[in-house]
């Protein structure tokens, strides 16, 4: 059985380690309650979950272990789309194919339900009983986690991305902001899950690179589509580094270069795989998932 | 030499600690790091630290055990007061004596500083170097942090502050409000020095009980203030909640009263003090502070 057949289990099993995580909808506030789970559940790719779930396998760790940081990423991410797509930031009405959080629960109520997101994601990490990490690795994780959405993280990139917005940015400025506004938190999903094992620096150092380079070639074709792919598909407004005047990799660079540099980075990342041999398979199918996926 | 005498020793130290954690405002990207030192650095009373320091003399620990859970309390605190500020929450323009940090950088730079200032405040307690905790005391104060900041605390005691402007509440619900969104991380204040120590059941619990108390009686000082005060003293918009139509303490209770149950609150604070003896004088200093102050 490949990962790939295991994806729908997988889906399943992040989807109800968020349901259980997050407070039921009729705990007061209900409303502030209700916007994060609308924010979290009932969709996206799980990309990042996934990406901990696939290290797991590679490095033979029972699941269990990974539901916590699975969990954890996936907030971090919710909340960043929630608080990205505010009026004052990208202003965007679409997410996930549904009224972005603020157009459903109004811009407090999303301000604050990203906010108390983040907040539960270290929650999880710090005290989720289902996890068998050790003190020291969950330390190990919260530090990386905190790091990678940080101001020299997630949180850095968007703010490069805003200011660069109506500006000509080089290509290599293009990739350290993808490197921080996307990638930081996809290398943190990789070596989260490499915390819950007991890791050479070697095989450390190549998961990194791995993360890095896959971080890098998702927001590479996140530019692709967002120049080809349709609204409907995407779920997502499309056209809309265009639309706000931003820099993004096919604008820089050209469209058949972007698609050209993704996939290099896609090898570049499955070099990166050798030292695991075939136990990695799980983190190569996400490799050429990232570049071939067309939303 | 009293802990009042300590006091300026105390604040040039955290002053000095944030600084140090802060990443300097020449580092990219420069914007997001120059809000975030803005929004942190030169102003506010440091009551939360002062609390951590103060619990952390009662418990005879040193200073150096303290810092990251002082510089921590306090970041959360400056992201919370950056957010609040915002124009979709209470839209406010001064704020410590100056500009509101949006009306300085920005409104999408101060969502991004305050999400910063989050993360930072969990990376500073899972990896800060000077201080001496365990990994398992800093698992502790991860967690308790991550309570009282999340949605079953200070953003949800925000939520709620949001959701009753223009409507009546009764005394246990604005109670209940300001346990929420000031108390819970004025208690985690308190706390986190515990758990810097090792403390019975029994201890603990008085030292929650007492932060319980001192959380209810500054909020319910502050509401006082808000009526009472003068702008030029309070260095914020003196009042707000009346301006705001949002139900306070003094404007369900009266005055009177509300100064009553202020002072009945630091009472009960002292009270719980007891079983520490003299060693808990710097928080009687405090509890007395919290209700005299008059900004």
């Amino acid at each position: 059985m490949s990962f790939a057949e295991r994806l729908p289990a997988y889906l399943n099993r992040v989807e109800r380690a968020l349901d259980e995580c997050l407070p039921a909808a009729t705990c007061n506030p209900e409303s502030l309650h209700a916007a994060m789970r609308y924010a979290v559940l009932g969709g996206g790719k799980r990309l990042r979950p996934l990406l901990v779930y696939a290290t797991g396998e590679t490095l033979n760790l029972k699941p269990e272990q990974l539901d916590a940081a699975a969990v954890a990423v996936e907030m971090i991410h919710a909340y960043s789309l929630v608080h990205d797509d505010l009026p004052a930031m990208d202003d965007d009405d679409l997410r996930r194919g549904r009224p972005t959080c603020h157009k459903a629960y109004g811009e407090a109520t999303a301000i604050l339900a990203g906010d108390a997101l983040q907040a539960l994601a270290f929650r999880v990490l710090a005290c989720d009983p289902q996890i068998s990490a050790s003190d020291r690795q969950r330390r190990a994780m919260i530090h990386l986690l905190a790091d990678a959405c940080g101001s020299l993280g997630m949180a850095g990139g968007q703010a490069i991305d805003l200011a660069a917005t109506g500006t000509q940015l080089s290509l290599a400025q293009v990739e350290e902001m993808h490197r921080l506004k996307t990638g930081a938190l996809i290398r943190a999903s990789v070596l989260m899950a490499g915390f819950a094992a007991t890791l050479s620096d070697a095989r450390h150092e190549a998961l990194s690179q791995y993360g890095s380079a896959i971080g890098l070639a998702f927001q590479i074709q996140d530019d692709i589509l967002d120049e080809e792919g349709e609204t409907e598909t995407l779920g997502k407004t499309k056209g809309k580094d265009r639309h706000h005047d931003k820099p993004n990799y096919p604008a820089v660079a050209g469209l058949s270069e972007a698609k050209a540099r993704s996939r290099s980075l896609a090898d570049e990342a499955l070099a990166c795989l050798e030292p695991f041999g075939k136990a990695a398979n799980p983190l190569r199918w996400v490799a050429d998932y990232v570049v071939q996926r067309v939303s």
